[in-house]
């Protein structure tokens, strides 16, 4: 029972246009396909069809997120221990999405669209892409902040411990670290499948609204690309949300900012490998926690705490 | 009439040994030679004697600042022309410093201890620190944050306009570019000789309790290196004052924090050179101003404009 | 049966006080412990008590390379693979070694002196050294390179097919990618138990005198430290012997050079992860081979290929 | 008399199509302008109309070298200059360049066509290329290696001493620091006007053919955006001729290769300042002179000293 990585993220867009130019022109991704009012993109060394998916929506949104599991047989063992907890899920036979196959796909009792899938399509680029490297699925990006790689996504959710045990327990994502407020109460959690500091991480939601997308993270090289990243967004008219900062848990350095439909968008480098079999979760108590959250000291915004702040989850048949 | 560069800050400082420890274990300078109460110390690529002085102290403080011009003429133009001005200045012969021959020294209209020298000590390295190449006046440092360069150094004054005037109408200083304060006020001023985004700045003390030094600073070579700095502060139980962060007037990277005895140290990179023969400094107004001051948008500490949260300059014979 | 990680190099050193100055003051590990004629070493983000070995001795060369593994039914199930392969190996109650349990020891079919263990004990900083971030096992590094992690270790072998095919089939080391040379025969192999590029590595001998280490290797966080290191080397009086430079496959920058006993090592920085759990090991062939090891043409020196420019493999009881 | 800092060049491509995509796309500049068979581009911190002219050609070279001097005044002095040692120069009323004003154009002893003018029009970006950072006359570049600014110009000539003693004693450039080769004699110098180490340098033509250019050069902000250049090139089917490596000389790390037309364009950073009122140029004698060239060891190919491997110098009218 085991998720091999996740894999992409649905994000509901109110202006596919402006969204689909933000993440083309500024972000680097390159779009893969275009099928109706969906558009497909990845990152240069994304290796699957597409990690990103942006629909056109009155109102902006993660509509599902999806994890890649190796067989169908690691999805039918999700499926029993998440039907076991009482969660309801659905296979769905065929995809409305291009680039994977069947899926298993359900609500967390977070309240998070998930879904799984095993059978993939890799991506071939077309011959001006493709690159001589067999390393390299397509070219290096050469526009804007040149992203290399989907990395994580994080989500606030209302109970966090109960999400995260969920996570652990029913999906098999191993709990890396996890942060208390001023408060004594767990604030944060980070889990990954494997050597990674978080595939996923969950956020206290201070405003109690349910589960939502709180950012997902596209992967850089350097300190110094995430500077680059900055400064791009700014002088190309965006604003910054946090950062460039650094993370004190995993010792990576952040910059977020949201995409012109609303959803939060990180660009992050350096994140430390878990390589440890014995890992327990280090617990960044409230003494050091704020060092945790932010190293150097810039105070996270409040929004990051706000639900309200967020778009809907907008879970759809 | 013209300075040539910038050359040393004597800083009094009341732990000579923990500042010492400071500068040579986390800054990465290199000390050249203690004298009585008095420690020498520079960064690898400097190529004089010293470019900073720590004097034992019961208070910590700028004692002088030192200014290198080409010939004692140059400095016989400048002592005429504050004259001229009405202020004082002394001749010394010979000098209290080790490392360069007569001064002349003087207090600005706004309060700055100032010493203008033209005979200079080139660093003779010792065996074990001498490089084989040429255009190391000693080794790379090996040390700490591993500073290149003494950069600049910047004043808190009660009136930014009058002391511009006086450091470029009297001493020669190009005026680069300017900040206004959400009031309108001039709030800093940026100033060189030479092709550097600035040697020396101005900003306001909103107490108005006199000149004092701001800040010196050390130069490295990237974003990254900032970015590390901080981090090796941190984790040896410092504090960091502002950033890392960028100046949106000279592009610069910058990272602030005191030394132990108090007195504000940057290190910083990347500040944008100035060759146009025609240069009118920029005049940030009051609405982009705070792009000016702080790009990525972390707010500028309120210490920074605070002159009694600055040690005092002190003055001795 | 599966490796969790690399552990440790123990490395032979004739002037051991040499190689000691050399990975603390240059490469910046810090030594743990020093029992006898050994000292212990590690980098400031590794966990375990130490990941390098220096062992006095008349000849350099690898007297043991340690791979932890999850418990004692991991290695019992490794024993049992290699035992069905001829490959005859010493289970050590106890060992010669601090920082670790009781092993099982074999000598490859290449000739490579392999250690597995299970159980280790974690690295407890000194007070001074203790960092109050509990992702730090100790402060990170102010000297030198300053570098983060032992990241993996490449062997010489005179036949890299049957190798690969022993780790992969009796350790379950899983194999990455391969490189043929332009006789077209394989040069090169890597491989991983979790999702770094390689954890170890094979290169073919082409003096065909036994397997040696090649190589080993510890992560700095951007190709800027990688540039920094090779700077300090050259400027205290170390040589390199190959790069800054960047490999294709792996898409990494690396810095090659030997320590004062002769072994090689290398910093490097950016690895690809591999997430697939479908992976196939990619084929660099011999049309595109020399990108894949020289992305920007700097040849590979011959010393690369031979084995007897290397210290030898010096097994002992 | 004095030049004020390097001004621009105009190059001749035989496809100017593929000239004009490969420093827009990849290197990141940006087209002012279009005029006829003439491409004027500049990178996005460059203050001036152009920085480079792509012109129309059958053959490949240099057109012109533009210096830029404060006044007709200083224009006036170095004709004199440049007359009493027998060259001949043209004054021409108007310029068939656009950007700038009327000039002095003549060529060196070397045989290195040089233009100089005093009056400049700045560049006025387009709306929605317009910055919010009155520091920034565009904004940040988006596309490719993103350089910074033009930084200086390289010409290969056959008589170093003679065209470095006329670049300093005609045209007042300050001799920085020069190389010899193995032969003992002079192969390179280095001179600016200015405290950047080097706005342009001399190197020596092993074929004896007459002066040409040896590479124009753009600035870049750090060792990682090399290093990010060097790959863009690479996979975008592009081949480097010399680098990522590291001058010693200057400190600043390059990477050379060819444009479409065949003319060679450098991507570097990080080159030291001269401040020194009494800088010696700094003789690099052929003991330590290839670490001079190349820090890190990688050898400068042969065409580097070869006029014949470059594209002619094409004066007309």
């Amino acid at each position: 029972m085991s998720i091999a990585h996740i894999g992409h993220a649905e994000l509901l867009v109110p202006d596919l246009d402006a969204s689909v130019s933000y993440f083309r022109d500024l972000v680097g991704l390159r779009v893969t396909e275009t099928v109706g009012d969906r558009v497909f993109l990845r990152a240069w060394q994304d290796w699957d069809h597409h990690t990103l998916v942006l629909t056109d929506s009155p109102e902006p949104g993660l509509r599902h997120m999806g994890w890649r599991v190796k067989t169908k047989a690691d999805a039918e063992q999700i499926h029993a221990a998440i039907t076991e907890r009482g969660v309801e899920s659905t296979w769905t036979a065929g995809s409305d999405e291009v680039g994977h196959g069947d899926a298993l796909r359900f609500l967390t009792p977070g309240g998070l669209p998930f879904e799984l899938y095993w059978e993939v399509q890799k991506h071939v680029p077309p011959p001006e892409d493709a690159s001589k490297l067999p390393s390299h699925p397509s070219r290096v990006s050469i526009q804007g902040a040149a992203v290399r790689r989907f990395d994580h996504v994080t989500f606030i959710v209302d109970d966090v411990v109960a999400e995260q045990e969920f996570l652990t327990n029913a999906l098999g994502i191993r709990h890396n670290y996890f942060i208390h407020g001023p408060d004594g109460g767990r604030w944060g959690s980070w889990l990954s499948c494997n050597n990674v500091s978080h595939e996923t991480a969950l956020t206290r939601n201070a405003h109690q609204d349910g589960g939502k997308l709180h950012h997902i993270a596209y992967y850089v090289d350097s300190v110094d690309e995430v500077a680059r990243a900055a400064t791009l967004l700014i002088d190309h008219g965006y604003e910054l949300e946090w950062g460039p900062g650094k993370h004190g848990t995993s010792g990576a350095t952040f910059l977020y900012f949201r995409e012109p439909g609303g959803n939060r968008v990180e660009i992050w480098t350096g994140g430390l490998l878990i390589f440890d079999p014995d890992w327990e979760a280090i617990d960044w108590s409230k003494h050091v926690g704020h060092l945790g959250n932010s190293l150097w000291g810039t105070p996270m915004p409040e929004t990051f705490r706000d639900g309200t702040s967020l778009p809907k989850t907008v879970v759809t048949a």
